[in-house]
């Protein structure tokens, strides 16, 4: 299955499809857009459209199916699905770094892809605050030296000893440069999943530190962490926690902000503050959490008028009578 | 660039994006549809539409690029695209093999995926006609011995040794257990454009057999050479060479008739029994050619009627004058 995410353990299919979800290995499989074969849709009116084709090519016509993925049910509900599967890797090793500043964050995701080129597929990271509260609320120990910044870099491969050695030579490399100052391997699968667990479980420590505020973005790469400082120095003592993690690989950051509890100023000190901040960047105020009830009416930030005039007439043609999600 | 295909001299992008072009490493890269980013759009009436976002992950609505793509000009016109590419591997190596049947053609697919995994960048093949054919006409050396079929492997990997190791491991397999009986590799760059000739100028070679009847289809690659082998028995001596040859990797068939002269009672032989024959396997009548001005009556073949229903309500919400192409 070419999408994995942290939701896995309750999330369902058609949510998943509903939503666009990215996920973890979006770095390697890429957009359910492109590995979603076929779906089965039924429509406003009743009709059941059927557009499940198992076929890589099809180009007879408009690709309907793309209307549906990512509409949140606002255009027909899913009852089907065909989705491409790529071979189960036969290798999987999972390296957990330190390193210095965001810049080396970077560099070393440059390096990445060139050193680890195809078998690269997830590139992590998550900043010192984020590895601080999943050490104070669950009590996972960090597993390489103190750092500003952490990355996951996870490589899936069809030869063992090649891909073994593809990372070793990187590493050496990015512990000789500097760019890392310290890291650890994980070539069996109870330390992968202890590797995986510091940044699959950000979430839920986070939500144990307080009322949480929470924004998915997409940002150029080189600006990412930026804002992570800026609204750190803008909240100051207000905010318990200002964090930032995400799929680097993608250009998505999740930003995190935690306090005692809600506060009409708190948000208000950070809404549109983060939203004009990634419009500024051109940036996206949704990178793969969707619209749902509390981003529509953000999307301005992120789409032009003229492309919201033409999701309107869409949703007008498929739901005349306004029966879906609204 | 993701993309590349035969056309590669004439072709240009905007055409290729109208189209939803597939060509030769779709296998490898994926559609058009996971690669293209952002486009600037000009609808019919004369809104500029931008979606020209260069970011990997966007959320915020519905993906109104995906509408364009494949429309062939009949929605908008596409005035800029950008296009997610991947680093360039930095080590490509092709392998030209016979194969005594179809099912080790099949096998042998299987056992790359396996064996190559993440490198394999293609997997094209020709039958023995295609081959008489680019050496009558265009004087191309056979590579290999004479044989039923004939494959193009290619890989494109970060690091020659490991992409030469298991390429060579793949091919002692195939050849110890018969699969293969003879095969022929290529690591310089010359030599590789030698072997993906054979491939690619089989189109040249068969406009100068005769008239070429053409057809593009998608079908499950266990069936996938059946149609070649029935048409063969069916039109007999009415035809000069019933040839097929494609991307079996994304199960895309180009099947081509060719005789002296275009005959209508010819054609009586092969429409609808070759669309026909398609729609029995739930295949696509139009793999990666698109509908263009011949097969707007034939998509029915691939597309159930609501389908069509909502393709046609589509064009009329976008283009309500029909100033664009039809």
């Amino acid at each position: 299955m070419p999408l994995d995410l942290g939701a896995k353990g309750s999330c369902h299919i058609g949510g998943n499809l509903a939503t666009n979800a990215g996920g973890l290995r979006f770095l390697r499989y890429g957009s359910l857009r492109g590995t979603v074969l076929g779906l089965e849709v039924v429509l406003a009116d009743g009709t059941v459209l059927n557009c499940l084709t198992s076929l890589r090519k099809d180009n007879t016509g408009y690709d309907l199916k793309q209307l549906f993925i990512g509409s949140e049910g606002t255009l027909g509900v899913i009852t089907a699905v065909s989705i491409l599967c790529p071979p189960k890797p036969g290798a999987v090793n999972v390296a957990f770094l330190g390193c210095p500043g965001f810049a080396e964050v970077l560099q070393t995701f440059s390096t990445c892809k060139r050193m680890l080129g195809e078998i690269l597929s997830a590139y992590e990271f998550m900043d010192a605050e984020c590895m601080q509260l999943v050490g104070h609320h669950l009590r996972l120990a960090r597993p390489v030296q103190e750092s500003p910044f952490y990355v996951l870099v996870e490589t899936s491969g069809s030869r063992a000893e090649h891909d073994a050695e593809k990372l070793s030579s990187f590493l050496e490399h990015v512990l000789g440069c500097g760019l890392v100052t310290d890291g650890t391997l994980a070539t069996d699968q109870r330390k992968i999943k202890t590797l995986w667990a510091l940044r699959e479980r950000i979430t839920e420590a986070l939500s144990r530190d307080g009322y949480v505020y929470k924004y998915d973005l997409s940002l150029p790469v080189d600006r990412l962490y930026d804002l992570v400082t800026d609204l750190r120095a803008r909240l100051g003592p207000r905010a318990r926690h200002v964090v930032g993690y995400g799929h680097l690989g993608d250009g998505n950051l999740h930003l995190n902000v935690t306090a005692e509890a809600f506060s009409a100023a708190l948000l208000g000190e950070l809404e549109p503050y983060v939203y004009q901040w990634t419009a500024g960047q051109r940036g996206s105020v949704s990178a793969e959490h969707g619209v749902g009830f509390k981003k529509q009416s953000v999307l301005g930030y992120s789409k032009p008028p003229e492309a919201l005039r033409l999701m309107q007439q869409l949703k007008a043609l498929l739901d005349p009578r306004g029966l879906l999600n609204p």
